[in-house]
C-alpha cells in the first residue's frame, strides 16, 4: 500500500517507469544473439513440456500480488521482516495445498522452497520452509510406518508446524558433541529432555523462534544408564490452542544475521521436559517399553536426507548464479561509462574486455554446476534406489562427490556473486540491486549442511583411501579412475581436452604429494592424526582439484554428448562456454599446469589469448544467454536487471518508497539536527 | 534503554555474561604468548605518546554512553537507521567540537570520523561525516581567501553542514561524463544549476538525503555558450530555517544498501536553481563578473584531495582488518570442536592447521598493510608540500602507486574479512558477530573513490610509460626501478628476500609482456585504445602484480630497517609475520613464480612446508598478536571477540534484544500463523 503511494510520487514524471518501453542498447544487443534463446531455455527445462510446467508453476505464484511486496523488506525493522515473511509464508501454504491437490510430492514442495522461486517470494527467508524442507521428510525417513501414520498427516495438513532441531550453540559440525540428552524413564514410559548447559541450547533451526510448535530434536539417547549417542525426537514446543512454550521449554529467536531475516532462526533449551517413548523416530533404532536399546542394522541409513539437501544446493547455486549474472550482464548491456576512443560515445561497459572476463566465466559456470547437479541428482537417485534394496556400495563414492561439490560450488558461487555484484559499480551496493540480498543467500551455504573445509577434507580422506587401492593396483570408481597407477596422462595439446585431462593429471599430482606428506609425517615420529593436520592444508586443495576435474570433466561430456538435438548454432555458443569454463580455470592455476601437465610460458601465454577471444566471441550473445535463463522479473527483483532495462528509473522508483522521501523535512530534523545547526559555538 | 531492560531477560541467570570473568582458553593463550603486548601496541601506535594519546581519545568518546547503542541498528527500520544515526552524529560533533579547542585539525577529524574509533561509534555510518571529511576540505583546497574565510568558518561551526556532490546516477567513474550544468548569467550574475536528464541526478553523497542544508556541487560550467568543463559551486540545499529543500531543488535519498544504512546516501536535482557568482569555488579556474572564463594554472591541482582519501583508504583497511581477525581468532581460541584424536577431548578450533591457513596470514596482512600506508602518508605529505613549491614531479608516481594500493589493499581486506567471517562457522553469520557490517563497510571501498579495476588500469598506464622509459634507458622512479633493462635479478634462493625479488621479476615480467600485447595488437591492424582493451585483463593483471612487489618490499623492508628498537623475541615474531605473508602470496603466485622466477616443482613443495612451520610458529602467539592491536570492545563490538571470551554468554545475551522474544507469543501468531493451523483442509 504505501510502495504504491510512493512510487507515484517520483520527482518528474518523465523518469517513471514506462511499462513495455525496453532500453534500445538491449534491443540491439537482442538482435545480434545468433542462437534462438526459446531453444536454449526449452534445453534448460528439459524439454517443452517441463518449461510449460515451469511456466504455469511461476505464474500461478508471481501473478499472485498477495506474494509480492510493496515495501522491500529492507526498509522493515527486523520484527517486521518476520511478520511480513510470516504473513506471505502462510498464504504461501494454502497456495502450495492447492497445487498438492495436483499431486505434488515432498521433494517438489522442498525444491519448490528453496531455489529461485522459493527466493523470489520471500527473498528474506521463509519461517515456515524446513516444515517442508526438514521436518516431514525426517518423519518420513526415520519414522516407523505407525508414526509416519499419526505425524505426516497432521503436518501435510498444517495442524502441527515443525522444524529440525540440530545444531546447538557449541556444537555444529560436530553432531556427536551434542550435548541435549533424552533420558529414559520405564516408569513413565517418557523420554525426559534436558539441557545441560549453555553451549546445549539449540540455536539456528529455521522457524524455530517463534513460529513451529514442534520440532524434530537431536539428542544424546540415554536408557538404563547407558548413552546410545545421538538419536532423533518429536517435541512439542508449544501449545496447539495458545501458542505459549510448553512448561520447561526456552525457545526464542537468535536475533539478525547477515541474511535471511525472516526465517526465525532460534534457540531452544529444556528442563527435563517429558515426551511420550512414542515420539523417539524409531524406524532405526530403538528403544523397547522397558528401556532396552535396540541399535540400528546400519548407522549409514540416515545418510539420504544429507545427500538430498547437499543435491539441492548445487542445483541452487546455479539459480542464484544465473540470477546474479543475468542482472549483470543486463546492466552492463545498459550502462555506458568512459570514453574508449577520445572523442568517440561512450561505450557499454560490457565492451571493456575487464568486464567481459568478471562477467562471462560465471555465465559458463551456471552450465558448468547445473550439469554437475544433474550427474548428482541422478546418482542420487540410483544409490538411494540401490539402498532401499540394501545395496550400500555406491554411498562412498556419492558421499565424497556430494561433499567436495558442495564445497565447490558455494564458495564458487559466492565470489561469483560478489563478482557481478561488484562489477555493477556502486549500484550494485544498492540493495534494490537484489544483489547484496542473493549473496547473503548464498554465503549461507558455504557454512550450513557441512562447513566447506571440512566437506573437503572428507573428499580428502575417500582420496587418500581411492589412492591406496590404486597403489594397491584394486579397481576405482568412477570418478576417481584417473587414480589408476597404470593411467598414462596424454601429453599437452593445447585443447579443452587437453585442460581436462590436466586438471585429472593435477588431482592425481596432489593426491599422491598429499599421500607423500602423510607418509613423511608419520614417519617423522607424528602420530597419523597430526599428520593428518599438517597436511589439512594440501588435503584440502588436493581436494578442490579432485572436483575441479570432475566439473570440467562434466561439462565436457555434456557438451560432447549431450546436446545432439540442439541447433549447431547452439550447439556452438555451448561450446564456447565450456571451453571458457576450463581456459578460465586453467589459468586460475597455472602453477599447477605448469607443475605437473609439463606446459611452459607460451602455452600460458596461448591459453591467455584463447581467453580473450573466447570472451570477444561470447560478446555478441551475452544478453542472449542471459535472456534464455527466463528469468522473471519477479525472480530477478533487481532494479539494474529487468528485462526492459530501465535501469535509471528503476533506480529512482526504488529510493522514493524510502519513508525518509515521505515529506520534504523529515522529523529527525527537529528532533536532533536543528539544535546542532543553531548551537552557538 | 529497551537492550537494558531486555539484557535482564536471559533465560537462566547462570548464562549471564560476567563482567572481569576470562575465559580459561584464552587466558592459557596469554600465558604462552612469547613478546610483551605492550611492547608491540606502542610500536604499532607509533610511541607511548602517541600510545597514551589515543587511549585517551578512545575513554573521551568509546566511554560516554550517549553514544553506545542500546539496541543493535539491525533490529531497526531503515528509517530508524537514520534518527539513531542523526542523533549520534549530532552528539558526537559537540564532543568534537571540545576537542577542537585542544588544537585538532582538519586531517585529525577526517581520520577520526573514519577508521576503527568512527566505525566503533557509528557502525552504520554517519549522516554528518562528509561534512568534514570533504565539504570543507574541498572548501580549504578549491576556495579563494576570501570564500575560505566566509565559508569555513559558518561551516566549523556547524552552521551550515554541506555534502560533496559529484557521481551522479549515469557516471561515477568518468567524471568528465556529469552532465549537471552551471549556467553563467552575467546580468544577473548568477550561475543557474540544471539537471537535464534522469542520469543527470546526483547520486550517493553521504548526508545529501535529509540532512546536509548545503553542498559542494560538481557541474559542467557554460559561461558566453561555451562549456568549460566540470567545477566546483557551493549551492544551498534547504532553508536555513525551515530546512525545506529551496525552490528548485529535488532532494532525498536513495534507499537501503548493503551496509551504511545510516549514511543517509541522497539524491539531487535542480531546476534552473539560481546562486551567486562568489559562490562558484574559484583558487583555480575563475569566472569574471562579466564571464570570462580563466583558466587554472594547472589541472593536476586538485589531485591532493583525492590523494589524502585514497592514503587513508589504506590505513583504514589495516584497521578494519584488525578488528575482524582479532574476532575470529579470539573466537578460535574459545571454540573447541570435534576430535582430532578419537576419545580425546575437542580441540581448540585454531589448533587445526586449516584455521590457522585461514587466520595468521591475515594478522601479517594488517602489517603489510599499514607499512605500505605508512610509506604512503610519507609521501603524500611530501608530494603536497612539493606540489606547494610548483614541483610536481613526484605527483606521477603517488598516483600511481595510490591507484594500486587503493586497489589492493580493499580488495584482499574484504577477502580476508569475508575469510575471517566463514573461519567462525554460523556464528559469523550472525549480526552479533559485528563481521557482516565490517563487511559491508569494507567492500564499499572497493568501488568509491576509484574503482578497482579503473584503478589498477591506470597504474598499469603508467607502467607502460615507466617501461618504454626503461627500454629508452632513461630514469625510473624508486617504485619501478626494478623495470631497468640493465636490472639482474638474483636467482632463487628459497628465501624470502628471493619472494620479494620474485616479486619485481614477476611484475617486470608482466609489463614486459603486456608491451608486447600492446605492441602486436596494434601491428595486427588494432587502434591503440583496442589492443589496450584487448590487454586490458594481462594489464590488470601486471599491475597486481607490481603492487604485490611494492608491499612486500615494504613489508620486508620495515622488518630488516624499521624495528631496531624493539625486543629480540618480537623482532622475530614480527619477521615471521613478514615470512609467512610473503610465503602466502608466493604460494597463490605458484604459476608466477615458476613461470617468472625459474623456481621448480621442488621449490613449491619446500614453500608449502615453510608456510606450515610458519603457521605452527605463529600459533602460540595469535592471541597476544591481535590482543597487541589494543583494540576496546566497543571497537570489536563482536559477541565473538571481546576481550574475555564469554562467546556464547554474549550470544544468548544479543538474541535476548531482539523485540520477538519480548513476549512467550508474538502477535503475528494471532495475525496470520493461527488460522494456517486451524485451517481444515
Amino acid at each position: 500500500m504505501f510502495g504504491r503511494l510512493a512510487a507515484k510520487q517520483v520527482p518528474n514524471k518523465e523518469y517513471a517507469v514506462v511499462p513495455g518501453k525496453v532500453n534500445p542498447d538491449l534491443q540491439r544487443e537482442r538482435k545480434k544473439c545468433t542462437f534462438d534463446t526459446l531453444e536454449l531455455t526449452h534445453f534448460l527445462d528439459g524439454g517443452v513440456e517441463k518449461y510449460k510446467d515451469r511456466k504455469e508453476r511461476e505464474n500461478f505464484f508471481l501473478s499472485d500480488p498477495e506474494l509480492m511486496d510493496d515495501v522491500p523488506p529492507e526498509l522493515m525493522s527486523h520484527e517486521d521482516q518476520y511478520r511480513n515473511g510470516l504473513k506471505k509464508a502462510c498464504y504461501l501454504f494454502k497456495k502450495l495445498k492447492e497445487l498438492r491437490e495436483n499431486g505434488g510430492t515432498i521433494d517438489n514442495y522442498r525444491q519448490l522452497l528453496g531455489g529461485s522461486l522459493g527466493s523470489a517470494i520471500l527473498k528474506d527467508g521463509n519461517p515456515l520452509a524446513l516444515h517442508y524442507v526438514m521436518f516431514i521428510p525426517t518423519l518420513m525417513g526415520q519414522g516407523t510406518p505407525d508414526q509416519c501414520a499419526y505425524w505426516i498427516e497432521k503436518a501435510w495438513d498444517c495442524r502441527v508446524i515443525g522444524t529440525y532441531a540440530q545444531t546447538e550453540l557449541g556444537h555444529g559440525t560436530f553432531i556427536r558433541g551434542l550435548e541435549t540428552t533424552a533420558t529414559y524413564n520405564p516408569k513413565t514410559q517418557q523420554f525426559f529432555l534436558n539441557s545441560p548447559t549453555l553451549t546445549s541450547y539449540k540455536w539456528w533451526p529455521g522457524g524455530l523462534g517463534q513460529t513451529a510448535n514442534y520440532a524434530v530434536v537431536v539428542a544424546q539417547l540415554y536408557t538404563k544408564g547407558e548413552c546410545h549417542g545421538i538419536h532423533p525426537f518429536i517435541v512439542q514446543l508449544r501449545d496447539e490452542k495458545t501458542h505459549r512454550p510448553m512448561p520447561g521449554v526456552i525457545v526464542g529467536e537468535i536475533g539478525p544475521k547477515l541474511g535471511m531475516n525472516a526465517t526465525n532462526n532460534g534457540f531452544l533449551a529444556f528442563k527435563q521436559v517429558p515426551i511420550p517413548r512414542n515420539q523417539m523416530l524409531m524406524k532405526n533404532a530403538q528403544v523397547l517399553p522397558d528401556g532396552t536399546y535396540v541399535k540400528s542394522p546400519s548407522n549409514k541409513l540416515t545418510y539420504g536426507t544429507m545427500m538430498f539437501v547437499r543435491v539441492v544446493i548445487v542445483q541452487d547455486m546455479a539459480s542464484y548464479l544465473a540470477k546474479a549474472v543475468t542482472i549483470a550482464v543486463r546492466y552492463s548491456a545498459v550502462r555506458r561509462q568512459s570514453e574508449m576512443v577520445p572523442g568517440q560515445s561512450e561505450p557499454q561497459i560490457m565492451d571493456y574486455l575487464t568486464q567481459m572476463y568478471k562477467l562471462f566465466p560465471y555465465i559458463a559456470t551456471v552450465y558448468a554446476l547445473k550439469f554437475s547437479a544433474q550427474w548428482l541428482w541422478n546418482m542420487y537417485n540410483d544409490v538411494t534406489a540401490k539402498i532401499d534394496a540394501g545395496d550400500l556400495e555406491l554411498l562412498p563414492e556419492l558421499h565424497s562427490i556430494a561433499c567436495c561439490l558442495k564445497a565447490v560450488s558455494t564458495a564458487d558461487t559466492a565470489t561469483a556473486i560478489e563478482t557481478c555484484r561488484l562489477s555493477c559499480g556502486g549500484h550494485g551496493y544498492m540493495a534494490c540491486s537484489n544483489l547484496p540480498t542473493t549473496y547473503g543467500n548464498v554465503t549461507a551455504a558455504s557454512t550450513y549442511e557441512g562447513e566447506n573445509t571440512v566437506m573437503l577434507l572428507q573428499t580428502a580422506r575417500a582420496l587418500m583411501k581411492a589412492y591406496a587401492k590404486a597403489q594397491a593396483g584394486e579397481q576405482l570408481s568412477p570418478t576417481v579412475e584417473y587414480l589408476n597407477r597404470n593411467r598414462k596422462f596424454r601429453p599437452w595439446s593445447n585443447t579443452v581436452d587437453s585442460i581436462v585431462e590436466g586438471f585429472k593429471q593435477i588431482a592425481a599430482g596432489k593426491v599422491a604429494a598429499c599421500a607423500l606428506s602423510l607418509q613423511r609425517g608419520v614417519e617423522s615420529g607424528l602420530s597419523s592424526e597430526e599428520a593428518w593436520n599438517r597436511a589439512s592444508v594440501q588435503l584440502v586443495d588436493a581436494a578442490e582439484a579432485h572436483c575441479r576435474a570432475f566439473i570440467t570433466d562434466r561439462h565436457l561430456d555434456m557438451v560432447r554428448n549431450g546436446m545432439n538435438e540442439l541447433s549447431p548454432a547452439l550447439r556452438e555458443v555451448m561450446a564456447q562456454l565450456c571451453d571458457l569454463y576450463c581456459v578460465f580455470w586453467a589459468l586460475k592455476r597455472t602453477g599447477d599446469f605448469l607443475q605437473f601437465c609439463g606446459i611452459r610460458g607460451e602455452d600460458v601465454q596461448n591459453l591467455q589469448d584463447y581467453q580473450n577471444e573466447l570472451l570477444v566471441q561470447i560478446r555478441p550473445n551475452a544478453v542472449g544467454l542471459v535472456d534464455s535463463f527466463d528469468l522473471r522479473d519477479e525472480i530477478i527483483g533487481s532494479a539494474l536487471g529487468s528485462y526492459d532495462g530501465q535501469v535509471y528509473e528503476r533506480l529512482l522508483q526504488s529510493a522514493m518508497l524510502s519513508p525518509l522521501n515521505a515529506k520534504p523535512v523529515h522529523d529527525s530534523y527537529g528532533a536532533s539536527l536543528s539544535a546542532l545547526l543553531r548551537a552557538k559555538y
